[in-house]
């Protein structure tokens, strides 16, 4: 029985690509941890040592170096704290990344990412710019979202070892900023979403209602997102924005009300004047009729 | 037939209370509406002479003067821009309404609701202060919330009017300020959260992306919404703020480099600013390695 599942195991790792992981954060560790049970002979390295104790247990690898680690397999996957950290871990080894697959999942920006892409290139590193959407518990499951973005060709030889760290892994196309690009959005939305999700429990705390009290009605709001999220798509697209039924002057008044309640209980107004100074400017470039994704005309353009 | 319907609706005119609406904006004419077809005496009255004729053809009797309209009915809505046009419009008519139910729809704030129940008192007016979270083509449905908060025996005493507005109409408790509660947290929640869709959207814009290729990631996002609100409910109510796997330094690394990328795109970046100001607040007192439910601890105290 133990025999058996040796021999099965060492069957697995003859077939599966050979994968680095460097940087054992939270996700780094989650990244390997799946590769490891997906099979894939998995070597690790961190900065400070002793990180991934668990994972060598369960028959990873660790070296000493970042080098040592990067010349142990094809595909190397990197997840650090941002690209300045990840340039600084990369920049002196890229002569044992030359001739690899370099995968770098850390969050940044897509200049950073197309930095990296221009560095990579110049290197002979082949390189694809990831991001992941989801938290270290959902790495590995048929939901977890990541996206890829970089040559084509590069990313489907490699999309199954990709894959196994998330079931829901999207490629986006060419340009290395484009994984990027789409983390920023969706997290740029999701964290502002969850800004004024606390706020409103600030708010309404004030007064005494408790959390448990508010939230089945946040709950209930969120039967209008889905359509408000299709609606919007449309209108930015089309760069209509119809306003008939909700018109923007009169959501400006909503606004400086919670802005009003908000300062009498001496609570954070900062992200909501961004807000109200984003709707009035709309409002001054002729939007206030129109309804509330005219104010796309007063986010672009500040520069 | 035609007299059969005559009849039939003489005869529900006979059993519902006889309702006033003053304030024919879009919301007024749809509150008018809803009470006409529920068959409800209606009598309106509007600032600007010539608006609700629809109403006045589907049977609602219009005044020239809101005192007259006041008069004709022991149940009196007012829905209007804000608590200053309608101090503006009630002020005068007070001894008309002496006796009466005064239902006020007006959004504003919790003061502006407790200032006015306290001018009714004086006045000898049965009051209720409400809220409406749905937009005007929801009024009259099953589905339509709004909320009521004043003396429990006058809203049960007309809940049933009150409903033909909304099936899912909420009465919060006796502090007439807590409609407004309400209704600004949901709204702080809501606004706070189109404004960042419509920054992402930008955000991606800036890079080809377009809506329609964002909007289902966006969507996909949503599924996190439902637990994060019941999550944070229970932080809040705790005062704990687990961050073991997603802690609120890490998270405003994210929003910087969101900040970044709207920078370097042109975009606005005052709200964002003024998140990642709770967010540096937050962690200045402590909470780096908390979760992001803990910057109500920022959002709180600011003055
Ligand atoms: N955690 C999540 O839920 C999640 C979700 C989506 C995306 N991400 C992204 O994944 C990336 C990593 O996140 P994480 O949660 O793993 O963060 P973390 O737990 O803070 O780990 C940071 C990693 O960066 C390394 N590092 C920091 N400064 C360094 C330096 N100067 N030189 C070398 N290594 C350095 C750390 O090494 P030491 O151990 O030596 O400090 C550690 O390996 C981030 O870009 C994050 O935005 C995370
Ligand atoms: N529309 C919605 O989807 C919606 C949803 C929820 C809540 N609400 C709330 O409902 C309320 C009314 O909204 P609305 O959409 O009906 O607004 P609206 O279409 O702009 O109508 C405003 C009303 O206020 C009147 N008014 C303004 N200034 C006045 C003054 N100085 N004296 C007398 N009357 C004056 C207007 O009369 P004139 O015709 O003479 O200007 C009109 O009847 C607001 O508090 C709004 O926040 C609206």
């Amino acid at each position: 029985m133990t025999n058996q599942m040796t021999n099965r195991k060492q069957t697995n790792h003859k077939h599966k690509t050979p994968v680095t992981v460097l940087g054992l954060g939270a996700m780094g560790r989650a990244l390997a941890g799946a590769f490891l049970k997906a099979g894939h002979p998995t070597t690790v390295w961190n900065r400070t040592p002793g990180k991934g104790d668990g994972l060598v247990a369960r028959g990873a690898v660790r070296t000493a170096t970042a080098a040592e680690a990067v010349r142990a397999s094809d595909v190397v996957v990197v997840c650090l704290y941002d690209y300045e950290v990840s340039r600084a871990v990369l920049g002196p080894i890229a002569a044992d990344l030359a001739g690899r697959v370099l995968v770098n999942l850390t969050s940044d920006t897509p200049e950073r990412s197309r930095e990296a892409a221009a560095w990579a290139a110049e290197q002979g590193i082949a390189y694809l710019d990831g991001a992941i959407l989801v938290p270290v518990t959902v790495i590995g499951t048929a939901d977890a979202l990541l996206f890829h973005s970089g040559p084509r060709a590069v990313y489907e030889r490699h999309e199954g070892t990709l894959k196994v760290l998330g079931g829901n892994t999207v490629y986006l196309g060419e340009d290395h900023g484009l994984a990027a690009v789409y983390d920023n959005a969706l997290l740029d939305f999701f964290w502002t979403s969850m800004s004024g999700l606390v706020h409103a429990f600030a708010l309404a705390g004030a007064d005494g209602v408790k959390g448990s009290e508010l939230a089945p009605y946040l709950s209930a709001l969120l039967s209008i997102f889905p359509p408000a999220i299709e609606s919007t798509a449309v209108e930015v697209d089309s760069g209509e924005y119809p306003g008939e039924e909700a018109p923007l002057a009169t959501e400006a008044v909503n606004v400086d009300h919670i802005i009003h309640a908000s300062a009498h209980r001496g609570l954070d107004v900062g992200a909501l004047s961004g807000i109200k100074a984003v709707l009035d400017r709309a409002i001054a470039k002729g939007h206030g009729a129109d309804g509330w994704t005219a104010t796309i005309e007063a986010v672009r353009g500040v520069r």
